[in-house]
């Protein structure tokens, strides 16, 4: 099994790409940059999205749905967000296909039902959102607003890559609306945070959180703050961001509100999201070249049963199976995910090594000498050792290694990424530094100008001005300036 | 607070609108034929797809996803189908905008980005599943596949009502895929019988099953089966649909499979769906004057609790509320979802109209007299009645009574379902039957022409030729032809 699957020395992008079609995540479409969701992959999802789904409603967030489609005099309403929008917009001009007369059973648009104004498919909702909440805030009373939706949005992009870049997404975007700047700070700022326990605690992927440069914002925003990962190909990717909006939407929707003195104000903003990018951030920081490897927490099946089937034998068959359904209830109780193996055509190794392809974290094996014995074989997937547990005490044990696999893989990841991350403080250590990959701390001048440059030099950007990572007084790497920015460089996704 | 909605007798559509708009379930947008899902609905919305989403994995499906687009190739391969939807298409043409250059400010498709070939956003997924299908299956092995989607859709609908008729509704799909003819019967079977116990035994809303004639039918169906529900306006609703699509999207995508004897053949198919207009069929199935009334089973919150608070006493408010947390922690151990009044702003009368406006089933009211004698008044939603009831039996009472409220409730609409479908053998009785709304039984000839007819002569429709009504030997109602389609005709939304 693992035989197809190109190693990480040879191809890591051929590897990445091997993991999520032969793991059954994902799978091309004939749509240009979409692609297809497999009911692995979107499993997967579905426990991703019902963890952070309560952890923003425990925050006090309720969902809603806003329409797919924006107007155009919407859209460009807030000028910067169009702006940053609208070179990647798919835009509807038409509603009504008709029959082709000069084709027999082929459809053309049918240029009268032409549309007076055309619609973008949303690659972002705050233009439709904060045209409506214009009707819904009139008050300090209504505020704060606490809104998310979970929808699709589409950002026409010209090289796609499955999960980590495609025209089409899924994702949660959390939009609200508050009565003074420092309650919207608040909320980009606690929502950040619960974007990073949600990843590393969740997905086991551990983060540099921070605020972005200027002109790594988001269009439209007056801050955007951000949590960056290292993936295993050397190179960052932002899993996810929340922007402090100032009152721009609400300026260019007209959203007002009366204080409680009788004022009349804009209301202030705030808006985050997460998508199925964070899909591909997990499997390239986890999986191996044995495939891929999910975090027990959102796994599709914590366990995979593989009794040692013969189809010569089908009354030991039946005892095997049984046996595997006994132990699988027992698991089901403490909330324990699996599925037991069936087919009696395949070896056990190809099985094995199906099932480690797939990810999932725990292996059980077991034959008819363990029945005797009452024992099984657990695998874990972490790190491919076998143990023989006692059958009496396999949830416990289970329950357990659980745990244990969760913690070290974030920890795993963490070394990697704690490895890979260097300070330098010379141009062209920074340059050897970007060309091997990972995260380089270095000081910055603050000028836009620099920054673009050293883009231009050597691909690498901003990622942010990291919290946790102390701002020193230095000289920048490029030009030389004393200046007390200390921020994290990569190359990123 | 229902001094604001519109009585049923003297406006039922106003009665509707008022119901979604005040009960703030949904708004209307600024996007042509688009609603906003408001977190009330959205609330509900989530509590329905989550129960249907169990009983659809039960049944052995797994969730994916697809793109939203279908490229013009792919979506007039299956002709029937292609050409059912073909006059409501919202259609991308482009996939950028640019600054306009005459209008400081504003932005223009731009005419480079014309696509080569146009997409169109799905009004149903058959075809991109199907083109997607050939390259999933290829043996007997590979079947059933067993795949449903939770997804928006566009259809391009010119007179479009909350709920009812929308042109970007959300909804599931399940696309199936079977070896034999036989298992697509029975499968589209099946998901009938999903659904109706579904629509009954969760929305409370009684229905007839049955099948569509041909010219009611899915186009690219060979087989349409439906439920259909009869709302207070005298007007039947479809509210959900399962079709046996025969080999037509196999052979139009050329999805074949190898048999288990070696011999090649098409695939046999499914699709099925329902979607947020069953939140239409919902209001209007068992509201009344005074607002809302929601099921039990899916309601945001089942009980509401109304402590008669002052604002002159806060201390005694904070033991009220304290005695409301109380009852509400034991509530929630029990599955019952609570929210606690806590505005001592608003007099009891506003807030208990409220609270009935949005359909809340069971009211718990508690003042300071009731502390003393340990007792709360409960009113329940259906029949407006009150009852006094001890502290200590409250959380057995109060999930006693959240049954009772969901079996009355389905009683009470099976009534009046029941009192509204007439059997008619006389064209002038039909017709006056018709005028007053309900479902009428009748004998049908069996011929296109004849449904037409009628069709044209009374607004009716046959909604179905029903499973539970024996087909019974009798003349045509309109052209008097001896007949044994014994069926049932309304006008529908």
């Amino acid at each position: 099994m693992s035989d197809f699957i190109t190693k990480r020395s040879e191809d890591i992008n051929q590897w990445y790409t091997d993991l999520v079609l032969k793991g059954e995540l994902a799978d091309y479409s004939d749509v240009r940059g979409c692609m297809v969701i497999k009911p692995y992959g979107y499993a997967l999802w579905e426990n991703m999205r019902d963890v952070l789904d309560k952890m923003i409603k425990d925050t006090g967030h309720v969902n809603a749905y806003f329409p797919l489609f924006v107007p155009k005099s919407l859209f460009e309403a807030e000028e910067k967000n169009a702006e940053g929008f609208a070179k990647e917009c798919a835009v509807v001009t038409h509603y009504r296909l008709k029959n082709d007369p000069d084709n027999k059973g082929k459809l053309i648009v049918d240029p009268e039902a032409k549309l007076e104004e055309e619609l973008v498919v949303r690659p972002t909702s705050e233009a439709v959102i904060w045209n409506t909440y214009r009707n819904w805030i009139q008050s300090y009373r209504d505020l704060p607003l606490l809104i998310n939706q979970w929808a699709n949005v589409v950002r026409w992009e010209m090289r796609t890559k499955l999960f980590l870049r495609t025209a089409e997404f899924l994702w949660q975007e959390g939009h609200t609306a508050h009565a003074t700047k420092n309650e919207a700070i608040a909320e980009t700022e606690k929502m950040l945070d619960v974007y990073a326990d949600f990843v590393e605690n969740w997905l086991a992927i551990p983060l540099y959180k921070g605020k972005k440069t200027e002109s790594e914002r988001f269009a439209g925003a007056d801050e955007t703050l951000c949590i960056e990962a290292l993936l295993q190909d050397g190179k960052a990717l932002q899993a996810g961001t929340s922007h402090f909006l100032g009152q721009n939407f609400a300026k260019a929707f007209d959203v007002k509100f009366q204080t409680e003195s009788g004022s009349e104000e804009y209301v202030w903003a705030t808006s985050w999201g997460v998508s199925t990018r964070l899909i591909g951030a997990l499997i390239m920081t986890h999986s191996d070249d044995h495939g891929l490897m999910i975090p027990p927490k959102v796994a599709p099946f914590h366990v995979v049963f593989v009794p040692f089937l013969q189809s010569k034998n089908p009354e030991q068959n039946a005892i095997l199976l049984n046996k595997c359904e006994e132990i699988q209830a027992k698991l089901k109780e403490k909330g324990i995910r699996s599925k037991i193996d069936r087919d009696d055509t395949k070896r056990p190794g190809f099985k094995f090594a199906e099932h480690e392809l797939k990810g999932i974290p725990v292996r059980v094996v077991i034959g008819p000498r363990d029945l005797e014995n009452q024992v099984v074989e657990i695998a874990r997937r972490d790190t491919l050792t076998k143990e023989i547990v006692s059958q009496d005490q396999m949830e416990i044990y289970i329950e357990k290694l659980l745990e244990d696999i969760q913690s070290n893989m974030f920890e795993r990841a963490k070394t990697y990424r704690d490895e890979n991350t260097t300070r330098v403080s010379d141009w062209d250590t920074f340059k050897k530094q970007i060309e091997k990959g990972g995260f380089v701390i270095a000081n910055w001048d603050g000028s836009a100008e620099t920054e673009e440059k050293i883009k231009e030099e050597t691909k690498a950007t901003i990622r942010c001005i990291p919290f946790d990572i102390p701002q020193v007084e230095g000289k920048c790497i490029y030009s030389n300036k004393d200046c007390n920015h200390t921020v994290l460089f990569a190359r990123a996704h």
